[in-house]
């Protein structure tokens, strides 16, 4: 069974790593969003990208939830004394992963090529594909019209602007990342991992061709939310903002639904009493504890996942 | 009396320290070639901008007479298991300084203006400029006719190739920087660091304006040979590519001459057998003991050039 994963950052990487302990490496394709990538100090910086193939190798930091494991910090440290901006902390080791990714880039490489080219060397057997070679910038409309960075909004203003609206530069003349259509073309399901509907798996739907890569897949989605609240980021607080209802953990299958046909929806146990409200839309849902922190946690939730891509293809059979 | 110094990278930096323990501070300028300057992974480098500025700062490595004391080396280290080149050596805190300049440049400011703003940060109160704000690239052409950049040579390939030419690209559009010129106009005197007169010196002495800049100043040079021998660097072998004569310490003075009204020479005193060839030119010369390890001796062979330049002042208001 073939599956391609949709992940942004944090929990995106937590259901990759989850299918990638379930499943063969051949059977596994995690494309990442791109839309947060940026440049500072000149340097190209993905941190999706970076996010999922860290915790893939097993170099992720557990403990605060991005960059990496026994980290250093000299360059930012000496950044600081030259009055540099630090509210992007940028460890020694993971700035040796932008400097060699500009290098690269710089060179003529794709960025799919550049993350092939990084993940032999983290010992990420799994393809790890950029949703898009191209440039893609996520921005935020505020209330007054302004149009935010997203690292701006995301760090800078620890989410703290109301957002109206959110936008993908560049997306209308972007393609699929060398790679991507045929590994969806390959895939016998799509899981949609938890990460933000809005800005983590919104780049990659919009994409042009992507639609049609989904068409006729089963497509599974794991809640972001859970009992009302995002895990980790600025999700509830953009559902209210953008939608006027309090979030809750039916929003993600109700997000996805009106974009595609939803085969397959998991949620958290404690979001039990929604089950049937997202049933009613003729979705197949059921729940877990969804929460992962270690591999342990990943992997269940991948393996409920995956249950629900079986039950899919039974539905599908039978139609 | 206003003191111009000329400069490259180490041999540069020494003599400018010597200069700026004697002199007030508002009596020294600092001009640094740039045209060793390069881009890797993405930063902007200027390795004899960075020398100066660090020996002055007091935070040059004195043993290995590049980069900084005290460096740490992470970054480098995780960029070898990346596989990226690794044979410019970038120190963690040498590499907070490449980020900054980076961003800087990116957000507009002129190189002139991210020197003072790094200077003010290290703690350098004499001006350090770069000879122009604009691109200019060493390039060294080579028997077989290649081009190559002046890190390729320099660095990558140790200064082995045979070499017929050097040319600075981008030359003849380039401006002296900011400052430059205002610095030269106030001076009473020029002082050429016994740094290498091709890849140091004659870059700044390119620039269109800077001859104009000094007409009618009394300069004095130190000479980069003692004893047939480059305390560092290639001179001795370019001497002998581009001449077909072995190098000897009334090299710089003759190479200087061609160009301009050499007033006065410092060579060391294991060369005072050569005084007499340097004075029959018209040329005030003396010797001291130019090696330069310590303040104590910066201080030294700054003094002495000094000295010339006071004799200079009573040659000239003799005349």
């Amino acid at each position: 069974m073939k599956i391609v994963a949709l992940a942004g950052g944090v929990g995106g990487a937590k259901l990759a790593q989850g299918l990638a302990l379930a499943l063969a490496p051949e059977d596994l394709t995690v494309i990442v969003n791109t839309g947060d990538d940026f440049e500072l100090f000149g340097l190209r910086i993905s941190p999706d990208l970076d996010t999922v193939c860290y915790t893939l190798a097993g170099l992720a930091n557990k403990h605060t939830g991005w960059g990496l494991k026994d980290e250093t910090w000299q360059v930012l440290t000496h950044l600081k004394e030259l009055g540099a901006p630090d509210w992007f902390k940028l460890g020694d080791r993971d700035l040796a992963t932008h400097l060699q990714r500009t290098r690269l880039i710089r060179e003529g490489m794709r960025l799919s090529q550049v993350t092939k080219n990084l993940c032999e060397r983290w010992g990420v057997i799994q393809p790890v594909l950029p949703m898009t070679d191209s440039e893609v910038a996520t921005k935020l409309v505020t209330a007054d019209g302004t149009w935010l960075d997203f690292q701006e909004y995301f760090v800078k203003q620890a989410c703290s602007p109301q957002i109206v609206d959110i936008r993908f530069k560049g997306v209308s003349s972007a393609m699929p990342a060398h790679g991507v259509l045929d590994a969806l073309e390959q895939a016998d399901a799509v899981i949609i991992c938890p990460s933000n509907p809005y800005l983590s798996i919104l780049p990659i739907l919009s994409i042009p061709g992507m639609d049609a890569g989904l068409i006729q897949k089963n497509i599974i989605a794991v809640s972001p939310i859970i009992s009302g609240q995002a895990v980790k980021g600025p999700l509830a607080k953009m559902i209210h903002d953008l939608t006027g209802q309090p979030a809750d953990a039916t929003f993600a299958a109700a997000f996805y639904r009106e974009r595609f046909d939803l085969a397959g929806y998991v949620m958290d146990d404690q979001d039990r009493s929604l089950v049937n409200s997202v049933r009613a839309w003729g979705i197949i849902c059921e729940t877990c504890d969804t929460m992962m922190p270690g591999e342990v946690d990943r992997l269940r939730v991948a393996r409920k996942a995956l249950s629900l891509v079986e039950s899919c293809s039974t539905r599908t059979e039978n139609l």
